[in-house]
């Protein structure tokens, strides 16, 4: 059994405090971790299995005898340490969306496409949090009776946007029921031009626009989906996907609201249920006459995605509406992460 | 022009306040006016132009010398009452499902179909408030290129299911953030067995589950817009509907993320934009580039219907996305009823 050094970097963050749980609780064998941040976060504590950690600015030298790192501090990040990283003999699995369409980059989520693993150069990406959790309820279904069209929308947590907006729906809800003005500085988009109230209402942005009116939350749940499930084919219309991204004043989890279309038209409710029920890491919650159903609040702090509301589309055979939801955290981003790193080490894959 | 005597029947409840100040604004002549509600609230004063007027308890009688009434409280009531009216010699306008799907009452949004009003035999039912908004936004689009199929997913207003789901969801709100226990007794659905917590969630259940997994919400989001786009014909394929509906933490005005597929595969973006904003009641809102999209709280209190985020599916031609947001309790409900009222008095049409 290898015993490896572990880098987290963006340890203080929204992810990162999670990666740090999910590394505490998973398979591997950890013989030393380094917590990594930003200078301004530098000097920070947090505890691993028990022992404070102090968080040191993150360096080229950083990744010095390092087996695994972990990323999450940001596309920025990434594309400057994650090379340096690599070069020091490190395996990256980093959470950002720098690498994640390159094609010598594979794009994982271990109960999907773990084969692809077998590809990589010393750097595999996380897909982004609302295209994992779709695709985690459609590969059962993709499996079993074949996948041809997705139409996708998302009622996106706001811990998407990391800690700062989570804070500030928190502090805008509550001077909402005080009656006291607040102003906004994160949501929408943190690096956007204009600020909206997230507490009491909807925002159909997530990340900036593209010049298609796509906005690039829906641009990655389009050609994410594509490259995890079309085994990397970026030009494949095997499955064509299509998405409407808003975030709803929730702090955690991501809600879905699936309509898909399958190759075999004989296809019923309760074999899509029995197929996502044997799926490793979803669980169904589907029992419509107790009101059973997925639940941001019971989704949160749990790894597993939730699945339920499967009904077909009274008018088109083949066609089918599931509702989905997963906490962004976990198997949107740190859990993901850690699972990679688990299949790497079981299938002897954690070195470069 | 002629004077009215009306009666309104709720007055005390979301939509029934609302009704009294859509009456204030409109064009119709009042002569004078009735506010009834259940025998628990008669003797609750509310005001009418300035004036003090008693809420009284609703009594057949109550709709003696009534010309117009407009019923919202609860489709018992409407079904108990509302013959007793017509009796009477009063036109009714229903805002319940009580009789909408009966093929002798007319089911009418004025911009789209009030030439269905002239078939009315004293009552006139208003949609429901989730089929309101999408109609409006989707028959600029039907008259201009045709519509074949619609596939929406809505995030709605807790004041859809009344001012005490309101109430629970602003108290359920102040406990979540003061870190207390709160017990839900009203949401998901008053009359359904179990009560959730809405605060900080998505509940995707809206009114009670059919037996094929739908809820009655999307059944009657599939049913009503069929019922009012295909003219009456209820067995009409000409339009395919299938809907998922869900519950998030705003007070007031539904939001739905709409796809369409249209008959002219030729249509675009721009001609899209075009037609909804020269359609009456339409106020199109979408300037990516600006952030400009339609959200829930710039939405409530206002009359209009809010429609952006209007784009091709990028793989299948004459198909789009829309996002549209309005006031649930106003052209959801109470300003359509009144504006029903408008139309019926400008065609002569209000009398039985």
């Amino acid at each position: 059994m290898s015993e490896y050094n572990v880098a987290i970097v963006g340890a203080t963050g929204a992810v990162g405090t999670r990666m740090i749980k999910m590394v505490e609780q998973s398979k591997l064998h950890v013989k030393a971790i380094k917590m990594l941040a930003s200078k301004h976060s530098a000097g920070t504590k947090v505890k691993f299995r028990g022992q404070e950690v102090t968080v040191e600015e993150t360096t080229p030298d950083s990744f010095t005898g390092i087996d695994l790192a972990l990323f999450s501090a940001g596309g920025s990040v990434s594309k400057q340490y994650a090379p340096e990283a690599i070069k020091r003999g490190a395996v990256v699995i980093d959470n950002t969306s720098a690498f994640r369409m390159d094609p010598d980059v594979p794009l994982v989520v271990p109960e999907v496409n773990a084969e692809a693993l077998q590809q990589h150069h010393g750097l595999i990406a996380n897909p982004n949090c609302s295209t994992i959790q779709m695709v985690m309820a459609l590969e059962p279904i993709r499996e079993k009776y074949g996948l041809s069209r997705v139409i996708v929308t998302t009622l996106q947590a706001v811990s998407g946007a990391g800690n700062r907006a989570i804070k500030e729906t928190l502090d805008e809800s509550r001077a909402y029921l005080d009656g006291k003005e607040y102003t906004p500085e994160v949501l929408p988009v943190k690096g956007d031009k204009k600020h909206y109230q997230q507490a009491f209402n909807v925002l159909p942005q997530i990340d900036v626009f593209e010049d298609d009116g796509y906005t690039h939350e829906e641009w990655k749940m389009i050609h994410e989906t594509k490259k995890i499930m079309c085994g990397g084919d970026m030009n494949s219309d095997d499955i064509q996907v299509t998405a409407t991204c808003s975030r709803v004043p929730v702090p955690v989890a991501h809600s879905e609201s699936i309509y898909f279309e399958v190759l075999d038209k004989n296809a019923t409710v309760e074999g899509i249920q029995d197929a996502i029920k044997n799926f490793d890491g979803d669980v169904l919650q589907d029992d419509p006459a107790n009101q059973i159903y997925p639940q941001p609040i019971n989704a949160a702090g749990k790894k597993e995605t939730f699945i339920g509301r499967i009904r077909p589309d009274l008018e088109n055979k083949g066609s089918f509406h599931l509702w989905n939801v997963s906490d962004n955290l976990l198997k949107g981003a740190a859990w993901n992460s850690v699972e990679i790193a688990e299949y790497l080490d079981e299938m002897d894959l954690l070195r470069v």
